[in-house]
């Protein structure tokens, strides 16, 4: 990833401010309410929504402080999302260490997950005045769009007549509006007109739907090692991703993938190898893995028009495309 | 009750604006995600938080509509916390009829609960723009605060120590700041000042801790037709209402209890009715109804002199005196 000039600038602020955050909770003695937040942010993780936040509000002339409540927000709301939809997908392991239902307990991780989307709109009272209505909208609407993206990732489960465009419907509310929204309030935060916050919200949009299908494509061909998620987790819970939609569209790919439909076998086991094994094959001869690497350089691609019609200056164009075209080379 | 001569048009506006904004939702195709919703809604409830929002914005020469958005978000949120709530505490019925959870599962309740906190949030936006920093500030903060009054409810269930004290800061934080809130929200709608925001905030407050210490009588002492609630579902979880913790600071009381602490029959079993009939007793024998009533009668006097200090007209203020007193002799 080219490392544009700021950003360990922008992290430092980043965690600097989250840490400060999230000292100022627990309240009182509600320890056990905040530890699973603490525990969750503490795992890490990218951090590419804010940074993508505080970026996008100082390539509009803002300075990084303005955008630090929106990027606190998402972030947190990022997490909060996590917590939830790991208990829904039964997920043991997040970032290679237990989830917090595991680690807790189921309604440890519902009533933090809760107070997390709380404390991620506690943040947000922070924002610009003349922003505050504009972000907050913008955040609602997009976290309504992300629970209607994982009730549609949780129905695609048991529907077997799941279209493409479905699927990429799916993953845009689920994952890429959230991209999106950060890099839209980064640029409302610093003053910037609806045009150019449509624009951000275009790029970042196609920077998620590329980085979507990437972490679909690394849960099917990465190494453990490399995501600490289980490889194969999509395969065995029969995850209709778009690797299983292109295989299963043609008539050789159905055949491959027809014996192990509905046998959900767990990771480690014989018969959960033998699933993987099998159906990544089926997938590589459909040319499936292919057809992913070309949809994530359309949205490359589109990420890069919409950076143009921003008109930025070249030094400041270069990181945001160099990310957009990151999402594509990462193995992790 | 004292009916206000605008109750009924309150509550006409709210049951009208609710409906408009849910049957804007579901969006697209995620009815499964919105149904639950929908649902739960329609169960009714008493409607108290809204129309008390609405209520003090008039009272403070505000029209109804500036609180609309205060009032339907606070009515959305409690309903949302009801339905996470449910989950936690494996309750299976709500308002009479099966949990959201039960009807569909919990998962179902997870997401759709999640979307509603949105939702509340979205109908939030509405509020008059010069006080809705102040307004999304405030349910920030009483947000955070009723998760963390379920997360004490819940760790006292396992405690043997918990105080009198400890019991009555949990009641404040999980249900009378809403209703404190719902007031002082809808009298910041209206532009009322921070120092009559905040006696609004009183009044609420106590009306609110009546309105709990008298719910958890009712669970005791009531009758399953009027509540529709498991009457003696609290003694079969053995929760440190009020009633109990009464009883078990009594050397006789302790003894009372001492056999059924830690069993927790199923309601409508045996063991199940001669736990709750046992501890009843024991309740009655320590004076626990009688100081239950009694500290209710605390609280509306404190609402009372909240409610002069507005100094409202008598006319105006004589519902409000009306609405906290209707709280200790309510019978669901």
């Amino acid at each position: 990833m080219s490392v544009h000039p700021s950003e360990a600038r922008w992290r430092d602020a980043l965690e600097a401010s989250l840490n400060a955050f999230l000292d100022a909770h627990p309240v009182g003695s509600a320890d056990a309410l905040y530890d699973p937040i603490h525990y969750l942010m503490s795992l890490g993780g990218k951090r590419i929504r804010p940074v993508l936040a505080l970026a996008a509000c100082e390539a509009e002339g803002g300075s990084m402080d303005q955008a630090m409540p929106a990027a606190m927000a998402v972030e947190l709301f990022h997490n909060f999302t996590l917590m939830h939809d790991d208990i829904m997908d039964e997920a043991p392991l997040r970032r290679g260490r237990p989830t917090v239902h595991m680690k807790w307990s189921e309604n440890a991780a519902i009533l933090s997950g809760d107070v997390m989307y709380t404390l991620a709109l506690m943040a947000l009272e922070g924002a610009p005045a003349e922003a505050l209505a504009d972000v907050l909208r913008m955040f609602n609407v997009t976290a309504r769009e992300v629970c209607e993206g994982q009730q549609s990732d949780m129905a695609f489960e048991t529907r077997d007549d799941v279209t493409v465009e479905e699927y990429v419907g799916m993953i845009r509310l689920k994952t890429s509006v959230l991209l999106a929204a950060s890099a839209a309030m980064g640029a409302r935060s610093a003053g910037a007109s609806q045009a150019r916050v449509e624009a951000w919200y275009r790029y970042g949009l196609n920077v998620g739907l590329a980085f979507q299908i990437q972490d679909d494509y690394l849960d099917t061909f990465g190494a453990s090692g490399a995501t600490g998620k289980q490889v194969g987790g999509d395969i065995l819970a029969d995850k209709k991703t778009l690797l299983w939609l292109t295989t299963q569209a043609s008539e050789e790919g159905r055949k491959a993938l027809e014996p192990w439909v509905g046998l959900t076998p767990a990771s480690g086991t014989d018969q959960g190898e033998a699933k993987v094994a099998a159906v990544r094959a089926a997938m590589v001869a459909a040319g499936a893995d292919q057809e992913a690497q070309r949809r994530m350089a359309d949205h490359v691609n589109e990420a890069m028009a919409a950076l143009d019609a921003l008109g930025l200056t070249p030094e400041t164009a270069e990181w945001y495309a160099g990310l957009a075209k990151h999402v594509i080379s990462r193995s992790h």
